[in-house]
């Protein structure tokens, strides 16, 4: 799908990592900006970020800034592996789909995915990817990798993640969590960002900071003290240590000090429940998975798919017949909303 | 080494990257921040950047951006190698020293060190590392990696590139160049991005922009366009695909549309040429290696390292004697010189 | 399932490799046993090896000895793609479930598996396995892995294998197959090596002999020279290199001299259609998979898996309902199977 | 250096892999080819081999049957490390120079080689290569690998194998011991092989058979059980385990249930020594390394080195000078070291 011209760009739905800067944390990296510190994370900009997302997360929680999504996956499943173990996860995983083989050229260890009918895992289906247990000829599933919200839009709830994370502690496996989204599935469900992640039995948790309105950063959260204790080389070796740290650290600190995070999401949410009410409208056009935080999927006729596109630029995959991934970000208004509805609306009935 | 209590740092000579970022550099990325543009580096913002950049390294070189060094320096040596050929480099070489092991890692290729007086690179020295040619017991050199400016702050000239160049293409071997510092070895030799590089008959080069002024981000300039067609992959498989990239490509425009790049470049070697001439005058300490660019490491006794330590952390490696790392950034001004030097001056004679 | 205790043991249906050695493989050996030839193949036996091999699969044919067939497939895979390629395998491959993520680990690529009734991939299926061509998100596929027989028993046609390799080839992709039962699936078709393999367009085999009746040994057979040139770099690296590879060799020549290769095979498909056949009498028990070689896949009911055991160890897998895989082998007799049939008929009927 | 015409071959001192197969050990294998045993290792034959290495290296030894010492030594260091960590070895050793970059592709760490006089380390210069401890920059020295006999044919002794093992676990590191030459030490030193690893602390051992009369097989024996529990996957996962045990499993019960492998060594050694004895003989060459097992390194004049590789293959290395590593075997005769000590006092005199 060749990408629009530059020009024919207002705001996009194509992904929530399309928009900018929110000001406020762009303000604080201003401010950060005097004079000099240690580099690679030793300074006390880094210390405040920590400690601020501990709050979140629990004291006992360690946390290490990444630079992208993939990295922050990527160095989190090294740690909790060794080669000959797998991977578990949903067969929409970004881990699976979307990071060119990062794991596996990287980890080593095999992804055995499952397949689902909304991007969540259940015991079920995971005891399913369970083979061979014990058989030298067989990898041996070590990790349960879930992400939240998921590549599909859905949620898990808390008793969800408790109930995959008490499965998989009970054979000996880990819990990975993709947090890309994990503001948005935090407003979604009501809940702090610890009910859903330690307080469940979460083991490590890539915390996204991109599609929550920064510019560059991720986290990776550790709940368990002794997964932590060399992840910082993973974390070099990875690529992924970034010299002028504080800059990713008073991002985060901008986000999650006060209520910025809860808002940028709440707005992602809300602009996503409104295009999916107002689609609702549409005949002929079908939402896929259901509206739990800031993507909406829609099946469209294939002869609306090239109207769409002339307006705006997404990602249409072919499911038997054409999904569009449409994704609201913090900065979305509602006038962007009637703006995409009314697109869509025309294209359908071209 | 610990590093010092934060409010002890005025100006760091620990490492270039302890300082914060250009303010023209800073306007820039404020500047890009105005509402929706395709991630991964189809924007506009990218596309110029490309094409500035090209200015610098002749219209065919195909450049793309990363994130780290490291990351850079990965992807890099990934594209020009086989899983059972090997990099020589220096053994002072960053890509042996300073990357946890990430080549190896990721490359899968072993690493072959070659000792250097100054860690500069020649054919002689290179020679003695080509072992086991054609022999299946061994790995097979492919790839010569070489550091401008290097790890000792020396300085390759153009002709001795060129001759390094002739010398790996005449055996089907690629050249490496990590250029971390290029800025600062361009205006050392008073010579053009182009002239040390594609001119020399360079193959690929990271080109570093943190320890320019920058925040974050680094390009990769490939000068062979047969490598760079899938090179893309690589960049995403290291997990140094920027979602965001307008930011980091604003960064290079503004450092490399006009002469800032020159001018930080300038502005750091000139402290670090004062810095060596005013430790000239005292006695009992030593410069190790050629003054030639932002770098001076001195020799000091080692009664000297507690006090020196205490009021300017820096790095202090065991070369039988102390050696301590001194490095100038594009904001170093003359009174940071002259604070080091009393510094320096005072600890020596304590 | 716990193995049985060896007294127990007269012959095996639990897999072809628990037999022995042919006696004329046997006495091939010995006679290589005399004095001193250099070592890692550069030997007269490997040399008259190569030779014979390269009259059933081509002049051009290149042969390389190896020691286990998961060496094999993993030092090819390795040969034939770069780290951001993919190989497409049917989820029953021997490469995804029996060899311990080696290929992941080793290779560095993403498996991406495809679900097939029998074992065997078309093109169609394949074709759902391929998304994201030229998106950096996304692993590449360039790999088509086949394995003949199937780990089903299986059989692909000629005419089924030329299909599968002139739509890898119009998409630029390579065709592995994994032959540990080549020799299985020749007889079974009635047609010669090169006329499964050379003439339908493979581009490199991985031919099996410890199946056949060989004491340790796999060969790899590359059909396009180019890809051979840095083979035997892969084979050492991948630690498969054997030291006095002569009586890997001499296996080989005395497999593939004359018959023997084609008599072994005929024995064990004779024994499997034998025990198929006497099978299609018992009530309750059913024959999974078409009989096409020298494996019988029965479904049994749940309560007479013990008792099959208590006599026959065997590999029994769990698809909703019990299934036995009884192996036959170059020295299986009709005797071996009428005890194994009585056996099956007690279990059922107790 | 190509190898000869194969009929210039009579007995080789090129390497001890040169030679074939005892005849005690053949008729083992014959013995051990009756009937089907369960594949992989499952069988009495391994059982009892396993007993029989037990009495050599301690009840509680664990025993693993592998194909190749590249992958006995492979598997063993993949065991003890994770991959930001680093591996401490001889710049001589053959994991490094011989093993085509193996353990760098699979086990995913960097070797960080010791420059030495004759193959032995010391903690002394293990000490050197051990820098950057707890900086995330460097690579973490976890494995001190030494070899006995060394690849120059020198012997650690048991109390300088002692120290090593001592000095490592001081720092939480692990000694592996490439032990392809095992029994050449213990008859040199006059001691158990128990002696030489157990008892001095030890962690892994590569133990070889191949150079010391059988025809292929290593084993890999662990002396902390902690590090056995996973080794299968390991070994599997390393492409290294063969389904016909029994045939590998055979050949160590008859070198280690009686003399056999004392035997082997001490005519290998004594052959040696005569050699070394008569070169001194020989004005113009010179011995490299104390001779101490079964190899002898002679330096020879350049125009000596085509007339001596006219009569008798070997390798010849360029260390200044031509230096010929010349080995014996199990099966040298005192004729055959007359022929070579004439071969070589006439090509120094030509």
């Amino acid at each position: 799908m060749k990408s629009p011209h530059y020009d024919q760009i207002g705001h996009s739905f194509a992904s929530d990592n399309n928009s900018g800067v929110h000001p406020a944390v762009f303000q604080a990296m201003l401010d950060a900006n005097c004079g000099h510190v240690i580099a690679y994370g030793d300074d006390p900009y880094t210390s405040r970020a920590i400690s601020t997302l501990r709050k979140h997360f629990g004291d006992t929680s360690e946390i290490f800034f990444f630079l992208t999504g993939t990295g922050a996956n990527v160095a989190s499943l090294a740690a909790l592996t060794r080669s000959y173990e797998a991977v578990i996860c949903a067969e929409t995983a970004h881990i699976h789909v979307d990071e060119c083989g990062a794991p596996e050229r990287f980890v080593g260890c095999k992804l055995l995915t499952v397949s689902t009918p909304d991007g969540k895992l259940t015991p079920e289906a995971i005891q399913g990817a369970i083979k061979g247990r014990g058989d030298v000829h067989a990898v041996q599933p070590k990790v349960i990798s879930i992400t939240q919200t998921t590549e599909c839009g859905t949620v898990y709830t808390p008793a969800e993640i408790r109930t995959i994370c008490s499965f998989a502690h009970a054979q000996g496996m880990f819990v990975h969590m993709d947090g890309a989204r994990l503001a948005n599935a935090a407003v979604s469900l009501g809940c702090s960002l610890q009910e859903m992640t330690a307080d469940c039995g979460v083991d490590i948790l890539s915390l996204g900071g991109t599609k929550n309105g920064i510019m560059y950063g991720e986290a990776v959260v550790i709940f368990r003290p002794e997964l932590s204790e060399d992840f910082a080389y993973y974390r070099k070796q990875t690529t992924q240590l970034a010299s002028k740290m504080r800059f990713i650290a008073v991002q985060f600190e901008a986000l999650f000090a006060g209520k910025l995070w809860k808002e940028n999401a709440a707005q992602a949410n809300a602009m996503a429940f409104l295009l999916s009410e107002r689609i609702a409208e549409i005949s002929g056009i079908e939402i896929v998975y259901p509206v739990e935080s800031n993507a909406v999927f829609v099946a469209i006729p294939e002869y609306a798919v090239l109207p769409l596109l002339a307006d705006y630029y997404c990602y249409i995959s072919d499911e038997g017949r054409p999904v569009a991934r449409l994704m609201t970000s913090f900065d979305t208004e509602k006038d962007d909303v009637f703006g995409l509805f009314a697109a869509l609306r025309c294209a359908v009935s071209s």
